[in-house]
């Protein structure tokens, strides 16, 4: 599966070895770390991460590659359809200029998600020597797609619809259940699947302290970037639906220019403690007991594989009297993998969160919201989400 | 690539040797046959049509699978979790229940078609023998699920709302252009791209002559079942949505029965000349001039790899003053495939259309419409479609 790769397809070497520690920044922690891991399990982590960096080098050369080959193809066909094609052939070389321009934002998060990430670089060289350079075809390029998605979602004002939906019955609710002013760094909240951090930095903003947690090195490598070195509004220009071949009604909607962040993410209070820790819900949390005031999931639940387990864990991490808020559909991510999976229906969900002695408090079902959509798109994959608020 | 499969895969043998030939019915030709084929052309042809055969024999084995890897993965549970899980497990064997119904449809289906599509049966012995039977893991038997979805959207009462969304803004349009009330039926009208063939069926049903064309086998063998074997309505019950296994709000959601058609598809008038044709829409009508008066393309256009080519042989095929009926999004069917293809905005595919000449006459974006939507769940994909009528 290792494969050599050219000059061409790796723009950037990231030299681990003169990596400096970063300060007054958001905490990024590996809680999982903190346990006992055998060698294997270090390699593994290893090479994960260095998959994750080298997907994103790939960008430039994967997306390329895409947009030459329809060049290609329009070069194979008549004159007479050549000549109706100049003007889709003269957006292709835009669609090319685009994805260098993407290029250039993404070498400069994988320096610092480098930096950031400084416990995977404690490898002793006998074990670097066992980590593998895997080939762009052996790697999920389209994933760095759905990243830059997440960015509009979350950071950029062309999300504000999409957080509004979401976000916003979120905030009201945490604010409704714990209305209190003083002392409100004292409430303990936590937020899995906490993506790019947006959520998490609302919440710290209203003076709650608030823990988020994420799987995905993908989307901790870019919350990293934007929480801890960004402190300006609008400071850069990137091109998220550059991949959206499909579905344009304009040529342009295609290229078309997004600012991010739409907020200054260094706007947290110092007295907030706000922090991001990397790795699975199950493993960090399962042992841990009456640690938080409340629990937030949004769009999360259906990231399980056995979503009795994160019930149970959800039950388990919150104090008695303690309040968990959900937001989402039940579109399972391990449905159609190879890995297993269970997915029951919100009607046997909603049985097993009321076994665990549960209280319904709040209950909406049909709840219309969207997810990284591109609101130019002739597409939307249109959510009826749930909303509900229990109590332990 | 070939492989054995026992007989618990393969519930039924179809016996190609004693067929009988069809009459008073709706025609399914292949024209592309018409033309002179390579014997190796022959071969690929047959092997095609033995692959979509053996998907639809397969549906069992792989659907059954895929309900006991959950079975068996919450086998796998603590004794807590598998009590929790009581009614998800009692679930998943009502799943299996429908699973195996659905097969009963199944093979009357493809019983059924590998009589009308008698052409492939012409194989010499020699031929026969260079077939191979592929396994499981090498047809993508889900393409199956996707059609009993589109039995939904074209021959049920629940499809109707997609139905009037699309099929009757086009039905009007035609008897807009075309209000004749005598010879209704020397008017000739084309529908590439007819699926199942209930738009085709519904401007015949009007009194016009019309010919669906189909690329897809699987279609044309369940449309062909259902135009030609079914003589009254709702005479079949089946479950189209038993593989959705996200997104249920309720477990019966998964495993609703559906009745189909209906209408009986038995009722079209003799005088008119209604018939499906198979094959690709270019390779059977790219050599045609002035054929038709009118050129309906419903959820089409984005099917081509070259849609310039598509939008030639529209103009080749229609007589001068004919007129083209467009409704769609641009879900180009190839971006994403290693096959080439080109994916031009709708503002460049305009252009292409003005440029052979064609005028328009009316146009209209942002038609919302769905296809194949489960109206229970929680996800639906919104298409923000285009409706243009253009003449030659």
């Amino acid at each position: 599966m290792s494969d050599h790769v050219t000059d061409d397809n790796i723009d950037q070497t990231i030299d681990f070895d003169e990596l400096q520690s970063q300060s007054d920044e958001t905490t990024f922690n590996e809680k999982s770390n903190e346990s006992n891991h055998t060698e294997d399990e270090d390699i593994e982590e290893q090479q994960h991460f260095f998959d994750i960096i080298n997907t994103f080098r790939y960008y430039k050369s994967f997306n390329m590659k895409k947009v030459q080959k329809r060049i290609d193809f329009v070069n194979t066909m008549t004159t007479a359809h050549q000549n109706l094609l100049e003007n889709y052939s003269k957006h292709l070389t835009e669609v090319q200029t685009s994805i260098l321009h993407n290029y250039e934002i993404i070498k400069v998060i994988i320096g610092d998600a480098a930096k950031i990430f400084r416990n995977h670089l404690f490898l002793k060289d006998n074990k670097k020597s066992s980590l593998t350079l895997k080939s762009e075809k052996d790697l999920d390029i389209s994933r760095i797609d759905s990243i830059l998605n997440q960015i509009v979602r979350e950071w950029c004002h062309e999300g504000i619809n999409e957080r509004e939906s979401c976000f916003v019955p979120i905030l009201n609710t945490i604010e409704k259940y714990f209305p209190l002013v003083e002392n409100r760094n004292q409430i303990r909240i936590l937020v899995p699947g906490a993506g790019l951090g947006r959520l998490p930095f609302e919440i710290a903003k209203r003076g709650y302290s608030c823990q988020g947690n994420e799987f995905s090195l993908m989307m901790l490598f870019v919350a990293n970037f934007i929480l801890n070195k960004i402190d300006s509004i609008d400071v850069f220009t990137f091109y998220p639906w550059v991949s959206h071949f499909s579905n344009n009604l304009q040529s342009n909607h295609q290229i078309l220019p997004i600012k991010f962040p739409d907020v200054n993410p260094a706007t947290i209070s110092k007295d907030v403690d706000f922090s991001m820790v990397a790795g699975s819900f199950i493993e960090i949390f399962n042992q841990q007991k009456n640690q938080f005031d409340c629990v937030v999931t949004c769009f999360f639940l259906d990231t399980a594989q056995n979503i009795v387990a994160y019930i149970e864990t959800i039950w388990n991490i919150l104090k008695t009297g303690g309040i968990w808020i959900n937001f989402g559909p039940l579109l399972y991510h391990y449905a159609d993998m190879t890995d297993c999976s269970i997915e029951p229906s919100y009607e046997i969900v909603r049985e097993i969160i009321e076994s665990f002695n549960f209280q319904f408090l709040e209950e909406k079902t049909n709840q219309i919201c969207y997810y990284t959509r591109n609101p130019n798109s002739m597409v939307s994959y249109q959510y009826h989400s749930i909303f509900f608020v229990c109590r332990k």
